[in-house]
């Protein structure tokens, strides 16, 4: 009892005073990570895990739905296997760790720890691959990756992070950029409709996009504070690796080709998005889809007689209806109140002699701390009710904050002011220079988050040079 | 379809001519791994990866049923954390990898890739135990670990493999040691009833046991060939660790206590367990618990009217029932055949348009090739039956193997005549000591595999040095 009320009265940093500060308290108050002794690794812990695993399942279920297969790939790729597509080497091989030994033996080769596996997936692929009737190939792997980041921050940037990333090959451009859509498509519906995270579709610019990809369609998702956090995104590769890595096929025409390719990917980063959509003062809000408990029953005056008893019967009526959890520690309601709502549980459902008394039971809605009275007998059909209501409600509100930090500019002054004044997206025309991308970075700090599928003609002009503009960007600054 | 008939009459080796060599045959042409450019490393392919998850599936649902939460760590460890108990760094610095170089600078200290994670758990835990009330702490994480072995063969000896690894610690010995066992049972339950793998239980001698362990249990599996396979571990630690690590809880006497602690582990090895347990010259047979069809329907005759419909009309109702695959390719029937015997699928439907005319089918079962005429309309209630009995015919012809390979002796004489004649387990009494273990490796071949649960009486002495013995050892050659 002596820790736990230690904890409960060590506040969180408000998000207002030091939104950065804000973000680890819940971390670690949360229970979600840790950090390790290892240079920027974390440690998740059983609720971060959890919320993950749940996650996972979602993908995971739409990935097989579509015909994609899982598959486990070596972690290490040896150096010469990393370096056959020279954009992919370059982009990469600045933040590899490499293994140069094996027991006492210094190795023929380093081996790098894969930060990303397009190669390793591409040797595989030029085994197997020798028909048109071996394709598509619709390859996935849930692994953990290693990027060996300068600073880091627990989901957000780790030096190993968890992913699963897509591999495909095709047998023609079309149904490969179909599939590069497709996925992004799948990615946009987890981060909406499950995790109840607005985000923004769009292309990457050719500065942001993947090394070695010919386009990247990317997921912006906006968190509290009106930072991005690009969230998912999908690589068309055309047939520049399966030329590099010599894959082949037999074609309908008899004739050897080289098939076209994707990947996507998504990661652990997708939590602290979460984190930073729907977060509060009192500590994480979770969406129920994810959330590791749904619903927690928190009895009150607990000693009386029956009131436990009919807490277990609830927490028995409940079980096949959502997750649930039953605290019958002895620590008090009010602190449970507290540690449960640091938690995100979306639900908070108290029941004391009263409202047995009564037949009834309080459900409180994490997010807004809306009191529901509700009859016991219709709790398991109002449950799901509930927690659609928690979905849609932490829906709106990141909606309507994206909303509030949406800007458009159509000269450098208006650019200017945003920048010194405002955190959000901005968007903009842009004559498609690389000049002018980096000149927005300097002078504003802001980078491209991408050149959104729905386009808006705010004008014909780059506000940034003044040339001739047909595409519209949304800029920002970015986890 | 040239493709495919090439590779239905490459026959595989069968297993009476080399046994090693049909094992890589079926490892290979059932599609369940493939080699990588990386030494000693593989791919598992989709359907030697879909078997897994089965796998994982089924012990998941044990450990959280259990009470065990999943986390994941890092796959990092610092070389210093390695060192921290003599006894494992001793067992496992031989054999790790090791990163010295993060992009483009030579690390501060080395990093392994980790072989198992006790060291990194333990370096959580003594962060997070405060009191007893934080006890049990019942970890578990799925991931990959690396072993820097010299010869390596798929899924049996890899340089990475895949595992989970529980970790735990207990307020006293007494609940660390049930932890102990009951881990170890639930691995026998799932290679007994789920993978029909007979195992013998049992614990390892000092010799054999895991670096840093007070006591290894193991589960032992009889292959085809008479040799064991170790099939699952499990550690009991005492409170070696959690001194080392500097543990520490607050008990309910309030003073400062070491926790109990334990590992247990298991591996994709155990797909090769179930390839050398069951398959036979015609390819896999796989457990219908984790098979990743457990029935596929051949059409017959496919191109006349009604057929394709039927069988989609039977796919669809068996959908519920099991996990079913339809193949209407271009292949004919024979092809379909020894494609999915070659896969271990255990049940056959077939169907043509004779079976359609007298409302019924033929189901086949894999391991011993028996017709069954099954009426249309009781297929639903007799698959699940069918499956049950490939599962308890598979058990019953592993077990017998097992039985007609198991043999005791009570002298050095008996001992040798086992060794040059026969192969399987061999029972004797044991006085205790590393030499005769030693001796019976240099003379006989033999490792000892455990010192079974359940001990029988074969007599006073040891056969290897004529000395007092009141412990029999099963021995073996191992993979």
């Amino acid at each position: 009892m002596a820790d736990n009320k230690k904890k409960l009265v060590e506040d969180i940093t408000p998000m207002d005073v030091d939104f950065a500060k804000w973000y680890t308290d819940i971390v670690k108050k949360a229970d979600l990570a840790d950090y390790s002794s290892v240079r920027g690794c974390m440690i998740v812990r059983p609720y971060g895990t959890a919320i993950w695993e749940n996650i996972k399942n979602l993908l995971d279920g739409m990935f097989k739905e579509s015909g994609h297969e899982n598959v486990m790939m070596p972690m290490f790729i040896p150096e010469s296997l990393l370096q056959r597509e020279k954009d992919h080497v370059e982009g990469f091989a600045p933040e590899v760790a490499w293994v140069t030994h094996g027991g006492a033996e210094a190795l023929a080769e380093r081996l790098c720890v894969r930060p990303t596996s397009e190669t390793l997936f591409c040797e595989h692929f030029a085994k197997v691959c020798n028909s048109y009737r071996d394709l598509p190939m619709l390859y996935n792997q849930w692994c953990s990756v290693c990027r060996w980041e300068k600073t880091t921050r627990p989901f957000l940037r780790t030096a190993e992070f968890w992913w699963q990333e897509g591999h495909t090959i095709h047998e023609t451009a079309e149904e490969a950029m179909q599939e590069t859509e497709q996925q992004l498509d799948c990615y946009a519906r987890l981060c909406e409709e499950f995790l109840a995270i607005p985000v923004l579709k769009g292309r990457k610019t050719d500065k942001e996009k993947f090394a070695g990809a010919e386009r990247t369609y990317t997921i912006e998702a906006m968190m509290h504070d009106g930072k991005a956090l690009q969230s998912g995104t999908s690589h068309y590769f055309g047939d520049g690796f399966t030329k590099a890595f010599d894959i082949t096929f037999q074609g309908r025409d008899n004739k050897l080709q080289h098939p076209h390719q994707t990947s996507w990917g998504m990661s652990t980063r997708i939590i602290g998005a979460i984190i930073m959509t729907h977060g509060d003062d009192n500590g994480l809000v979770l969406p129920p889809a994810v959330a590791p408990w749904q619903a927690v029953i928190v009895p009150v005056a607990q000693h009386k007689p029956g009131v436990l008893e009919a807490a277990e019967q609830l927490k028995q009526q409940l079980a096949g209806v959502c997750r649930v959890k039953l605290d019958t520690s002895d620590n008090s309601p009010g602190w449970k109140f507290a540690e449960y709502e640091m938690k995100g549980v979306p639900l908070r459902i108290e029941l004391g002699p009263k409202d047995i008394e009564q037949g009834q039971c309080v459900v409180v809605t994490r997010h807004n701390r809306e009191k529901h009275f509700v009859p016991l007998t219709e709790l398991s059909a109002q449950i799901p009710v509930l927690l659609q209501k928690v979905r849609d409600g932490i829906y709106e509100l990141a909606l309507q904050n994206r909303a509030n930090r949406t800007f458009s500019a159509t000269s450098m002054e208006e650019i200017m002011a945003f920048a010194t004044e405002k955190s959000g997206f901005l968007k903009t025309m842009w004559c498609g220079s690389l000049a002018c991308e980096l000149a927005m970075k300097e002078k504003a700090g802001l980078s491209s988050r991408c050149m959104p599928f729905e386009q808006e003609h705010l004008g014909d002009i780059c506000p940034i040079c003044g040339k001739k503009a047909d595409v519209m960007v949304t800029w920002g600054k970015a986890y």
